[in-house]
């Protein structure tokens, strides 16, 4: 369509002043839902709460109408029944509004009338130069701006991932598992019905936003599947994007259809769509935060060869067979590795690939050997598994009177002391060693969200052998991509993670 | 072989004494760990630590060797250098010991000389009528007798599903995370090198364990396949076998064979046995667990009709998505379920299964909903999405002094409660809802260790959709082996969750 405006993202994203159209005392209401988790979020800007039969709201002074505030408006966010958006979507514009957040649902995804207001305000609104997010979003979130303005009360964590999500469910659970899986996230857009701006426009922008280093999509159904992937290739050679598609099978498109009212296709065209345009195909909602975190933190994998470091001989078994079925090669020690191994481990080690540490406990051994694997130029990159289980400290709370008729107070204080300082300094020394030799390390704690180091240092944990095998997976295929259309050479000259 | 003595498993999971052969005081070795294990697991049986250099280890009375002991030894637990493990097993033969845990390395699966020694000792031990587990084991554990004779310090939730594993890394952690997948144990077997007890024999005693509701077996290789098929074969038309292999490629079972000495096969014959025994096949410990939850707390799902119920559009095509993959059916609603659900839910509901509450989101008409579904006579099973984001309550704790300024301290206090009661109680009704109409119902919680109702009436809970259908899957499955085979009738008759 030609005469469309161009959305102006940076008002969306950065805003210095918001107008909250629906704002409410009430705390059962999304009005004040919202208004509170904007609030508790931190953000610095100016807000107006827009409501005709009240004061103030949670302190704020009230104004019956958007065009009764005095100040610019960057952008307005309405959450008042459908009936009467029309309203307030003209007082926007009157107003001056460029940009606004339809919360509102009762649109397109609940029948033919919905439909007809939906076109009819997204009609009004492009002709006067306003943009629409939804309706029937679940709202946005943007790190630089401090600004939460979601539906459900998650605390993102901060940091270089963005995510768009046709599910204002999935996405904003997802935005709240970033402490969880150690995702830090810069934009989220939940498209809600995408009546106006689809997921096609907010690609666009962060492909080009120098604050998103990957990218993370949840789609049920394209509006215009052409713009979409010719969008999509031009960005996945500087940035990866990975994709989590709902709608796959019979039920889940007709689950689809009647939700955010998308066409869902055949899940074959769509996979190899993906995957001619470089996009990662994840599998799970997780799959895609571990992918992001992995891709967003550590520098690429240059090939298919993996060590894997053990204090445990089955999760090492385990961990071969994922990475064998994922096409990534575990190859055989050579003769100068397993003799600088051998001054570290105890006589009767395995000398294989897995590296199976046996009973060797000490931090130091595990950090001499995790050195060696990964500055071996026979691999491309290591999973490290840290061993899983739950250590003495970790049970000792729940059997405290026990272990206090068993040993002296300071054994167990120490114990436990012993355990997290241990943990905490693994963990940051896993990162030197990925900035010191460029390559990717795996590493599977036995609780991601527990050790973390400095934001700017730290590197992608995973739960699971199996999670961090498909990380390793999607990075080799990122890199694969990349150079099959030519990119690696420039990288290397450019020497940085990501461009 | 001919002559084997029967082993005593009764001794072995209920022993009334327990010899620690290698008992130390110094928690730095594994004889002071699993002392302290044992002790902080509340065994309430006799426990006599064998160390000729100590006085007393952990406050019990030390003794030189085994045969110094009057009392008579049910069960000694062997964790001491491998060259000395000679001596002590000739001594608990001669005190009349006959069950040993060899908890000691560097046997068989060092190489040839520990292979000679684990085979001597196997012969001697077996011509005196001692058997033996491991050796290279981490230990066992049993809830009928408090006894968690582990080197990890895990503290296993009780319960009726037991497992035997052939890597004691992953079988231990397993165990420790009964808590977070809400399975409750009966009894553990970490099975070392097997070099005398192998796994088809826990498997046959499992089998016959009126405590035991499912087996969960953890594989690598297996020393005498047919036996094990057959002896599974008898089991799985009574008893659900819930199995997971390791070293399924070539990087994998080169990595088996250096750890358990294990000569791993080809993934697909070792598929084919699995099925053509009844054997649920699953592809990450974690499923085993959650399949064993399922499978030990639910209603058999008697086809493979399934209802969705969801808060949230998104979660409701992801879990159809799921379900079609796993050949499960998402039948859509008929007219008069419809008119019922009209009652409960908005007028622009989008009558389809998944039935998407949109915002409706109170729990009286959850429950309603819910049990609308569960006595649907069109559907076998009921997949309920509680919702996964985290409530306001959730990050109130993180924003303390933001939400202080904002709300009133007794509102902020009842919004804690209303969420933490609300969990409560529906887990709980769910619970009454499978009893009532004995039918499975697959809840997806925000937090499944957070919520868990008195033991006899709890059910699983799922961490994921995908979780929830793949679970409805391996339920579905066995329901289908054992129609197949003709058990349903009986069971039927019989009219018990599980015989």
């Amino acid at each position: 369509m030609t005469g469309i405006p161009e959305p102006n993202f940076d008002l969306l994203f950065n805003p210095k002043s918001i107008a909250l159209i629906g704002g409410s005392n009430n705390i059962g209401k999304w009005g004040a839902i919202i208004f509170l988790n904007i609030l508790l979020g931190g953000y610095p800007g100016r807000l107006y709460p827009v409501n005709p039969k009240e004061e103030k709201i949670l302190g704020h002074k009230a104004y019956g109408r958007v065009t009764q505030i005095s100040d610019p408006v960057d952008l307005a966010i309405i959450a008042i029944p459908a009936h009467l958006t029309r309203e307030s979507v003209q007082d926007c514009i009157r107003k001056g509004v460029r940009m606004a957040v339809v919360i509102t649902s009762d649109f397109s995804e609940t029948g033919e009338e919905g439909a007809r207001l939906e076109k009819e305000l997204t009609a009004m609104a492009r002709a006067a130069g306003l943009r629409l997010v939804g309706p029937n979003t679940m709202g946005i979130f943007s790190a630089s701006a401090s600004l939460t303005a979601l539906m459900p009360p998650v605390r993102p964590k901060k940091g270089s991932v963005s995510l768009v999500s046709q599910s204002g469910n999935i996405g904003t659970q997802m935005l709240g598992w970033g402490e969880k899986f150690a995702v830090g996230f810069s934009k989220y857009v939940s498209g809600g019905n995408e009546g106006d701006l689809r997921s096609e426009d907010y690609l666009g922008f962060l492909g080009q936003d120098p604050e998103t280093r990957v990218i993370l999509l949840y789609i049920e159904g394209l509006d215009d599947g052409r713009e979409f992937f010719e969008k999509a290739k031009k960005i996945t050679p500087h940035k990866p994007i990975i994709a989590f598609k709902g709608g796959r099978t019979p039920a889940g498109s007709r689950a689809a259809r009647s939700h955010s009212g998308a066409m869902a296709g055949v899940r074959e065209i769509y996979e190899a769509a993906f995957r001619q345009a470089g996009i990662l195909w994840a599998s799970t909602p997780e799959e895609m935060l571990e992918w992001g975190a992995a891709l967003s933190s550590l520098p690429p994998l240059r090939g298919n060869r993996v060590a894997i470091l053990t204090r445990g001989g089955g999760w090492g078994v385990i961990t071969a067979d994922a990475c064998n079925e994922l096409g990534l090669e575990v190859p055989p020690l050579d003769g100068s590795i397993i003799r600088s191994l051998d001054r570290l481990l105890p006589s009767y080690w395995s000398r294989g690939n897995p590296v199976d540490m046996v009973a060797t406990i000490s931090t130091e051994s595990y950090m001499e050997c995790l050195e060696l694997l990964i500055s071996w130029n026979q691999v491309d990159g290591v999973i490290s598994l840290s061993g899983h289980a739950g250590p003495l400290a970790q049970i000792i709370p729940d059997v405290k009177e026990r272990a206090e008729a068993i040993l002296p107070p300071e054994q167990i204080e120490n114990i436990a002391q012993k355990v997290s300082t241990g943990r905490t300094q693994i963990y940051q020394r896993v990162c030197e060693l990925v900035r010191k030799y460029q390559k990717p390390i795996f590493a599977v704690g036995p609780n991601a969200e527990g050790a973390s180091g400095p934001a700017d240092s730290a590197v992608a944990q995973f739960r699971s052998p199996e999670g961090a095998a498909k990380a390793t997976g999607a990075l080799y295929q990122y890199y694969h991509y990349r150079k099959a259309i030519g990119m690696e050479e420039e990288k290397k000259r450019n020497n940085g993670i990501m461009e």
